[in-house]
């Protein structure tokens, strides 16, 4: 039996998809068999959109509609605060917690095993960003006291771990002032909810490292 | 944070594919934003090709790209053993063995839970199709030694099984000559590889009573 080619076509589509098999890719398709041909077209009208609607905000690299995107535009945001994420479903993330700062999507992480290298993420914007953001500062002393954090929160992952690395070491090799500039990395340690006794030997070795006093 | 509105719609698409999560709605739509434009409008496309570009067979209800499935169209194919499926999926599973009948497609399994009577599936189209069988065979006597067979192989959850005993019922009551018909169902028992210790009770039930011979 072979599979219609209009069939075989979207399966095709969706197994490149992260994460979707060869069954699962089927499994999609003919579901979408039984929707009916206004909403497909709908659907496939959203597909053409996707990028077409949106764009990177000219500060943070974030997808928005505007120019900027809406954290960057909120006057409550500390903008002085920047979570350096690797994409923008890691800022969503932390938009989850109580966080009142702002990020800097990378698109990305560093990763030469698969032929990622800091020119094709957007490092070098960050670096130009802090340095605007220093420079910005010295003429205005009353908010210069409160300083700069960036918060490296990639992932914790071996190329996560050595992106953050990357990033903190070119900015403290800048040329601009750092003297009232944190650089932070998001704490390693157990979930919450976890077990002492499954955790690995290096998660725990981190949550000992970073234990904090109660 | 506001997501974009181009991409929460393609996340609200997404999530309404069978196993899509909200999480993993947000993965695909985040991803496809690396796809480059003209790939996007080929999904897309392929989309709108789906059904435009597809029918159901005259025959068996198998989606098809020509009035007739290459299953019905094949002359190996012994037009006699009919297997009774819920989906096309089904039948392109059956298709891994084998099984050198052809096939009939319900497009769905009588749940009235979710309000899916018989009306609602191809049954009505099954009992034409064997009755014409039967008419057939009885103009040509050597064909007619073969018999017929209806495999009901529709799953074997609560649905699936009232669906086959309905089916079965069906037939039993028609008018036409079933002296020469067989009604089957596929086997229940353990899958292949299966532990006796971690069966359940019914499972392990059925694989008794459907015990053979060595």
């Amino acid at each position: 039996m072979k599979l219609p080619k209009p069939i075989s076509n979207l399966i095709d589509y969706f197994e490149r998809l992260p994460g979707i098999g060869p069954k699962t890719a089927q499994r999609l398709t003919f579901s979408l068999l039984n929707f009916p041909q206004e909403e497909l077209e709908r659907f496939s009208d959203s597909l053409v959109e996707l990028k077409k609607g949106t764009k990177l905000c000219k500060v943070c690299k974030n997808v928005t509609e505007n120019d900027i995107c809406s954290v960057c535009d909120d006057p409550i945001r500390d903008k002085r605060t920047i979570a350096v994420v690797s994409s923008p479903l890691d800022s969503f993330a932390l938009e989850k917690t109580n966080y009142k700062g702002v990020y800097h999507v990378l698109h990305g992480i560093i990763d030469p095993l698969n032929n990622i290298g800091p020119d094709e993420i957007f490092v070098k914007e960050l670096i130009d960003r802090i340095e605007g953001l220093v420079n910005e500062s010295s003429f205005d002393n009353l908010d210069d006291q409160l300083g700069i954090e960036i918060i490296l929160a990639t992932n914790t992952s071996m190329e996560g771990e050595s992106t953050a690395m990357y990033i903190s070491k070119l900015i403290l090799e800048s040329d601009f002032d750092k003297s009232k500039m944190k650089i932070t990395r998001i704490a390693r340690g157990l979930p919450v909810g976890g077990d002492i006794e499954y955790a690995d030997d290096i998660t725990l070795t981190r949550a000992l490292e970073g234990r904090s006093g109660l």
